[in-house]
Parts: structure tokens; sequence; C-alpha cells
């Protein structure tokens, strides 16, 4: 039997219990022994609950029970959170979770106290929902030299932008829509800024080079900028506009992550990622592109993920599984020496010092719009793209990267 | 020092060695110690190879050398290579192979060998080539009762479907580009004919029933029938026609599994999956659907993934890792009995009665063709269609099933 302890009984943690409840017959035979859910702990109390019964409000009982080995934190937050986690693992009890903010920021010192206490620190649910992306990195590809991973790690933007695409609602009908299915958030910030999927990447980052990325060196750009314009732009030349998240491990050893929105070939195969759905694209040297794609979000995915981590710590106990993130920081590739091409939008009465100003570029117009055109420039490192649009003062009325 | 041997100096025995050569720091410091390729064992020599003074003729030294744990097996067929297995196996020795036929067939029996041994036999690069499907069923998708399987498992009739899609080309002339380019074999059979999807769905079916999926019992159809028109009547309608690898958990304990071309909507995530690559669409009844997608052969796709493999047996030295498969025989559902609507192009002449017997259905006719119609039928069992097909005589000259 083996007996576990669920921090927060919130979405995720109703989700833990739910899976371990209803495939409960997969769950333990994966794990090699019967999973049972022994506490539950929150403040609050929840009468009628089916599991009234194993709802504590003391954290030390779990902490105390020597029976308790694996312990999930869907809780969320830095601050309990952190306490518990550390507590947790110098006791030598494995901890599982969804908390990416967390393990974002307290990732490698966790991993390393849990190799010294030979139990587990696993986040398979803290990027991609369901998706089974950090395992794919940690114990699949671990053949592979990773070159990038470029993806959609953030459902709630993707729905957003796909519904500004194929509707042509403007950001504010579409982030509406989105908060009344209950995919954004009331206060959409941590989502439409980019924040959310800045964390992910700084996870993913820091497993693929093995060193720490720290989520506050990413560039992040959030979507709250772009317009039904910019995308009527994007539809003439067959692109689409995504919110992409990119880490490339350069060949200097640096790594170059930001999180901003793209434009890209509708070829492209995440062009037709839409949705809430998340989608990993990876490269290796050996393998090529790997695409991983599936719900990035949601209470019974998430917790899934959180469930498979707790099945791997069951398979693994009293031993510590390689995850490498040492807490050494990676070095931080400069996004403004990076070269690419650009699309901008700008005054119709300033044409001809766009055309001037980015030599080599292309113009565009769209039909019966008079007091606005779009250009792409030929490739420019950012540094000298943004002091050209500098140059012309409020000529430039938006901008945005091709991939 | 890991000390492995590779048995077969082939193209994927090459691609391994080339892995752990080009990126020995990767697989090494993934390893947790320095791998090393002490012998190739084939039966041809190799003046002038780079790894020349590896390669061995007798199979015993490898068997009898004590300080090789690990055996990648990459020599193909079910003589040699299932003797050997057998051998290393029953000596403690872990075995990662890419050689699906023998997975297909013995794979039950291997895993059993390996748990008693306290080793493993793994075999990630039989399903998928780099794509790592075989692990995350196995330890990533552990919480989910997985409910079905949709896949594109075999690249060369996915390359030959997509020239006919996209060219017009007819099957013979897209199977010769096809060999032109190295896709397919001077002998296409196994290809072409579904068997080579046929092993890898029996395995993937296995691996999810946890009980043995006879790839003998398999119902298996091939695309040489497929035709230039059948793709023109799909276009017309917004449907793709895919080779489709299927593995269904039914309701009542048994399993559905199928290879066949089938038709799909064109906004189907499979539909976009074109050329060489496969993707593999898992749907959990907790995950929703995820979707795996990228090379599924090639000699250093191929090769990826069996020394993932070898990193892992590395992890797991002394360890048997759980792999549920079992030796008995899951029930195998009739497919004569499942429900689908199906298409069908016949005889002109012969169109009142096509839509008198397949009352509640659908007929199409391409521009400009007067000798033929093609017919969507309504939802039908496979006996009920198959059996008023034959009442037709030689009036439906092919039919397709959709999805």
């Amino acid at each position: 039997m083996i007996n576990i302890a669920v921090l927060g009984y919130g979405v995720v943690g109703s989700g833990v219990v739910e899976v371990i409840g209803h495939n409960h017959e997969e769950v333990s035979r994966k794990a090699g022994e019967e999973v049972r859910v022994r506490y539950i702990l929150d403040l609050r109390d929840f009468p009628g609950d089916p599991y009234e019964d194993r709802i504590i409000h003391d954290f030390n009982t779990i902490l105390n029970d020597p029976e308790i080995a694996i312990v999930c934190e869907v809780m969320g937050g830095t601050g309990a959170a952190y306490q518990f986690t550390r507590q947790l693992l110098e006791a030598g009890k494995s901890v599982c979770t969804s908390n990416k903010e967390l393990v974002a920021k307290h990732g490698a010192e966790f991993l390393e106290l849990a190799a010294a206490r030979h139990c587990n620190y696993m986040f398979e649910a803290s990027v991609g929902g369901g998706i089974p992306i950090i395992r794919s990195v940690n114990t699949a590809l671990t053949a592979e030299k990773i070159e990038s991973v470029t993806a959609i790690l953030n459902g709630t933007t993707n729905y957003i932008l796909t519904r500004m695409a194929g509707e042509g609602a403007d950001y504010g009908q579409a982030l509406k829509q989105a908060q009344e299915l209950g995919y954004a958030e009331r206060n959409p910030e941590a989502d439409v800024e980019g924040y959310d999927a800045c964390r992910k990447l700084a996870i993913l980052s820091s497993l693929i080079k093995g060193k720490n990325v720290d989520a506050g060196q990413i560039y992040t750009e959030g979507i709250t900028g772009i317009t039904g314009a910019d995308f009527e732009y994007a539809r003439m030349e067959g692109l689409v506009i995504k919110q992409l998240a990119i880490g490339k491990m350069e060949e200097d050893g640096s790594v170059l992550a930001m999180v901003a929105p793209f434009l890209l070939s509708e070829e492209h195969p995440l062009a037709a990622v839409n949705d809430v759905f998340n989608a990993v694209l990876v490269t290796g040297n050996m393998l090529g592109d790997v695409i991983f794609y599936g719900r990035g979000a949601g209470k019974l995915p998430t917790a899934s993920a959180v469930v498979a981590d707790v099945i791997d710590c069951a398979k693994h106990r009293g031993k510590n599984v390689i995850c490498i993130w040492d807490r050494e920081a990676a070095k931080a590739a400069d996004v403004t020496d990076t070269k690419r091409r650009f699309f901008l939008r700008a005054k119709a009465d300033t044409r001809k010092a766009v055309e001037e100003t980015f030599a080599g570029g292309k113009s565009i117009t769209l039909p019966g719009v008079e007091n606005e055109f779009g250009f792409f420039t030929r490739e420019l490192e950012e540094k000298d793209f943004d002091a050209k649009c500098k140059s012309m003062g409020d000529a430039v009325l938006n901008r945005i990267r091709l991939l």
C-alpha cells in the first residue's frame, strides 16, 4: 500500500484525488502497489465531500507520518508551498507538483535536496499540463543534443489569438470570450503578458541546458498589442500569429530564451495548433523535430500528470532519478543580438521613409485601408531594427517578429 | 564506465555507434557514467572503419564478458536475434532493440525473462522511430486509462499517399518516387501491405492493454488498391486518405486492432501529417487527446531511440523497470461487428441499385467522369456492408472506410 498526501484541495488537488479514485486499478497496477490518498491538507473544511474524512489542517501530521513517502504539492504560490516542499524533501519524502512558479524559481534547489535525501522532486504537470514533455526531455530524448524548443505553452493566449484569427474579433472581444468560457482569469495579466509561458520556458530550458535559466532574465512580451489589422496583413501573406516560447541552445553555450508573438507560415506545424491546445516542438541533433501536442491545462489533464509523477516516485522509492538542472546560472544570450525578419505597420504618409530606412523589405496594403500600410523587413539584428524604428518617431504603429 | 555491445553493424547499428560517438558528452552525462562501445558483432569485416577494432564475429565473446551489461540488438529478423536475446537476458544482460518483428512476436516472453533476471528488455525504437511513444505509454501516461490509439505508423505508405494526394500521382508513380528516394524497398510488400504497421500496432496495443495482442490476429489491409480517383472524390468532400493503425480498448475488455486506409476530415489532426512523418494520437480517459509527431524511421532518429534505451538501462542496472505486457492473449474484437460509414465507387449504370441497397447514403460524381460515381453510406456494420456489396456482384469498384 502506497499512502500519499495532497497539499491543497483546489482544482488540481481535487483532480488528483479524482484520477486516483477513478483510475484506481490502472494507477495501482502501474505503481506496483495499491495507491491510496491518506491526507488532504487544506485550510477549509469540506462537509459532505466524499473525502471529508481525509481533510486535515496541520501540515505536521503529514511530515511526521513515516508511512507517507509521496506528497502532491498542488496548492500553488511560493510561500507555504516553498516551506512545505523543503521540509518534506529534507525528511526524505518525494514531492510531485503542478506549481510552475515554484518549480521555475526553486527547481534546481529542490532537485539538489532530493538527490541528497534519496527521494524525488517531480513536476511533469508544471509545463504543458497533460502533455508528457518534462518526462520526454528527462528520460526519453536523452541521447540527443537538444538544439531548441519552440512551443505554444499558454492555452489562454492561444485561444484569444485563435478567435482573433478566425472571426476577426479584436483583442478585447476575444479576451472577453475567453473569460466567459473560464479560459482566462478576471485578472488575465499572468497569461496575456506572457508571464505564465515565461515560467514554463524557464523550466524547459533549464532541463535542456542542465543549468538554471532564470525566468526573470527571459525576454517576455505579451499579446495585448496585437490587433485585428495585424491578422489581416498576416492572412494576405499566408501567415498566422502565435504566442511562442522559444529556447535555443546557442553554439557558445548560452541560452536564447524569449516569449513573444510571432508571425509564422500557415504551413508551420505550430500554425495548426488552435484554441486552448499547447504544443512543444523539440529539435534534436539526431532526431530532427519531434512535436508533442495536447491539452496544456485543465483539472484532469493536469492531475493526470501529477499522478504519473506519483507512480514514478512509487517505482523509485529510496532512489533518486537523475534529473540534470544545476543551480549554476546558464549564460543568457542577448535577444537584441539575434537576427530575424520583422513585420511592422506604419502611417501611410511615412511609406517613403519606411521603405528607405528598411531598404530591401516589402510593403503591403490592405484593400480599402488608406491611412496605414504593412511592411516586411529583410533580415536584421533586433537592435538595428529597434534603432531604425526609433529614428522614425511615431511612424510605426505596431511590430511583430517573424519566425 | 558502461561498456556496451552492438549486434549488427547495418544501418541502425552504425547509427547507434554514431550517436554514442557524436553525442558522447550528453549520453554519458545522462547515463551517469561514460558509455563506450566495446564490441560490434557482425559477420562482415569493415576494413578502414573507425570502429574496425571493435568488430567481432563470435557472439560468445559478448555473452561471456562480465563487463557487458547492456547490448543493442539491431540486427533484425527473428532467428539469431531471438536466440541471442534469450541468452543475453538469461545471463542478466539488458537488451535494447529496434527489431519490431521480434518485439511483436516475443515481447511478452522477453519482458517476463528480463523481470526474472533483474535486467531490462527495451524497444523504444521499434515503434515510431525517434518519437518517444513507447516510453510515454510505459512511464508517462501511467495515470490514464488509455481508450484508444490512432496512428500513422508507416512512413513509406504515408509518403506514397501524400504524393497521390498532392500531385495526383497514381499509386505506381508514387511508389516509384518513394523507391527512388530510398523511402521504399525494392520489394515494398511489408510497407504497402500494412505488415510493418501491423507489427507496430501489435506492440503498442499490447502495452496499452497489458496483455498480448497477436499481430497475426490484427485485421490488416494495404494501400495498393487506392487510386487517384479515390483522392478526387475525397478532395471534393474535404477528406484525405491515410493509412491508419487503430487500437481500441473496448468496454468488454477486448481489443479492436486494425490497419487499413481510412478517409478522414482535412480538419483531423492526423490529416496534416505528411510525407514520411509518423504520428500517434493517444486518447486517455483523463487527458483527452495527446499527439506525438516526428520522424518514424531513418538511421539517426531510430538509433537515438536505441541509445535512449541504453541510458535508461544504465540508470536501472540490477533493477527491472515495470513494463506490463503479459503473455496472456488479449481478447480480439471482431472488426466485422464494428459500425462506421463507408465510401465506395461503383459503375455508373448501377447507381439506382446502389442507392437502393444503401438507402440513406449520398452519391457524388466527378465533373467529366461518366462511367462511375462515388457513394458515402450511412453508418453500417462492416459485415452488413460486406454482404450488401457482395449482393451487387461486380458493381463496386473500390471501397474505403471513413474514420
